[in-house]
């Protein structure tokens, strides 16, 4: 049994929990390594107090569960038979409180559940796991790690075809293609480029906007990679930007990178929200930042924590957030510089390493 | 109020239903036009017996509803509202019997629901919806056909990379680089492209295996477009095919043929299987086509009905699905020729027009 399974028995015991099932898919993985898209079909992890967790798994997945996890009782169902019979069988009889996913589960498969199994109370474990997520492995980062090079792989291509005339939407193609190209599982997200006033809009969508000389570019773009999510934001001039945008570009740097120099564990989130906010305020420019300063990091790519100014939670090493100020002026144009961190015991580290200097592509 | 409400309205009466309400957001936007991904936050479309239908959107959607829907009746709530009380606010304090989506809302949701609604009983409406989704409107079909089109677009582009020693996943980029390029939605399901032997899997996954002389090639792919799907397949072959794999393709070519020749209202789903599987077994490859013969096709790319030997409903007029019948021979390759097809007041239209005769690419 790992250290996540002792964690969670640790909870079972405090809460007075017989059992406990996991039916998110990201769960089943962060839990046994597992990472699959059973569809329509049943999938759990699950485990009753003083035994070892088990798999419940569509036939089909059997070879493949047993080749990504370290579970050992891996139960399997066809599309024939009833996948709740086969919990309750591997439950072994189990009563008292179940512990679920409320906010995974849905009524339909708990009314199942309540019908199959012989539980007296069902309650939710999502805080559990949310508490486990927030602090990551070596292990976990060294999969951010590997999502975050695959991204500035693709930025880097995708930077090659940038030229007068091209539309966002091509440039978003041609993201999307290298993502494909170099092996990511796919984007962890809808992939952003946006030109001259459009990079304005902090939730801007792609479109058929031509580039021309003068344009701010923003790139917002992220892979998964093995279940972990990248996320880094990169703002470009092509050709010579205004002396308007370039202050802008200025501020946003400068606020990115001392936010980063306050990171370190027993320090709240918002004191690093705060850090970033006074260089934009202190530039002028503190009204156009209208947004937190980052979001948790992970098997989603929006998770806990949340980084924002009233977040008052301290740091502990093993978070991982990004950083990503932004000064968004309707009518001139927006840059917005996003970095992913890790916190480690006396520090940070920064996963992601794409030049933030100003960079001038024509 | 248009068709569909007053199709759930009649329902409703029938069923002694007081209230009902929409939560997933795809049928949201077949109730009301108004297609979005409201991703954590609460969006509903919902309706009292005697009252017009309304709307519950996040503040930030309002406008994007107003403009895509035909309800007038919009509720709104920001992130600090509890959307559960905007509900019980529209609802006007109805109670009795709500009808909602069991297989879409999570039980936290539910219960959320239950602690600030009225009503006594909570009932499932899924089935409604699956009976009314059957049969398309003419606006249907015209977005599955712009979808079709556009898939089509796709494969034509995507054929102009084919070349000796390029990769499954090089030509699946090609195609997704395609799909975006040409302003559909996304891919409607995971890209394929299979060459030679791999052809043989009727669930293989593309990878780096490299296109030489002699191989099949299939690709199967779709797109969404203003939210309706389209899938095709077809099968190549990259140089000369061998006489075995000519004699494959010609009977999987004069099944796809048979089984549409028998689309009309009024003959069984079961028939129109049988015809195809008829033509396959008699050409001595019976076993080496496993599966249905196809789904059903719309607002998702896999929906009801089933097409396969044991469906004893009958067709009618505005159904629209898959025709695929595939022969895969383990070690020496497989085809499968994929029309979307709609059934008319008498017979049927084929909404997929990419050439289905044997192409040799090189």
């Amino acid at each position: 049994m790992n250290l996540k399974w002792s964690t969670l028995e640790h909870q079972m015991q405090e809460h007075g929990i017989q059992s406990l099932l996991i039916t998110d898919p990201k769960h089943v993985y962060y839990l046994t390594g597992f990472l699959s898209n059973p569809h329509e079909r049943f999938l759990a992890a699950a485990m009753t107090l003083g035994e070892e967790p088990f798999l419940v798994v569509p036939a089909l997945d059997e070879e493949a569960a047993h080749a990504a996890s370290d579970i050992s009782r891996i139960y399997t169902h066809t599309d024939t038979d009833n996948p709740y019979l086969v919990l309750n069988q591997a439950l072994k009889g189990s009563s008292g409180t179940m512990a679920l996913e409320k906010n995974h589960l849905s009524v339909a498969r708990f009314e199942s559940l309540q019908e199959h199994l012989t539980f007296a109370r069902y309650q939710d474990l999502g805080p559990w796991l949310q508490d486990m997520r927030v602090r990551k492995s070596a292990d976990e980062i060294a999969k951010i790690k590997h999502a975050v090079l695959l991204i500035e792989q693709v930025l880097k291509e995708g930077l090659t075809k940038v030229k007068e005339g091209v539309t966002e939407n091509e440039l978003v193609a041609e993201i999307e293609y290298q993502i494909r190209r170099l092996g990511a599982d796919g984007p962890s997200f809808d992939s952003m480029v946006l030109f001259g006033e459009k990079t304005a809009l902090p939730h801007g969508v792609p479109g058929t906007r031509k580039l021309k000389h003068g344009d701010l570019l923003m790139y917002d773009i992220g892979v998964y990679a093995d279940g972990y999510a990248s996320d880094i934001t990169r703002t470009f001039a092509f050709g010579e930007p205004s002396p308007e945008l370039t202050q802008i570009y200025k501020a946003v740097l400068e606020a990115n990178e001392q936010a980063i120099r306050c990171i370190r564990p027993g320090v709240t989130f918002a004191s690093i929200d705060l850090a970033a906010r006074t260089v934009i305020d202190q530039a002028g420019y503190g009204e156009y930042f209208m947004h937190r300063l980052g979001h948790g990091l992970g098997i989603d790519v929006h998770e806990y924590p949340c980084v924002h100014g009233k977040n008052e939670a301290l740091l502990q090493a093993g978070n991982v957030f990004t950083v990503e100020p932004g000064i968004y002026v309707p009518g001139v144009g927006g840059v917005r510089i996003e970095d992913d961190i890790a916190v480690t015991p006396d520090g940070v580290e920064v996963l992601t390493s794409f030049p933030k200097t100003l960079t001038i592509l024509e």
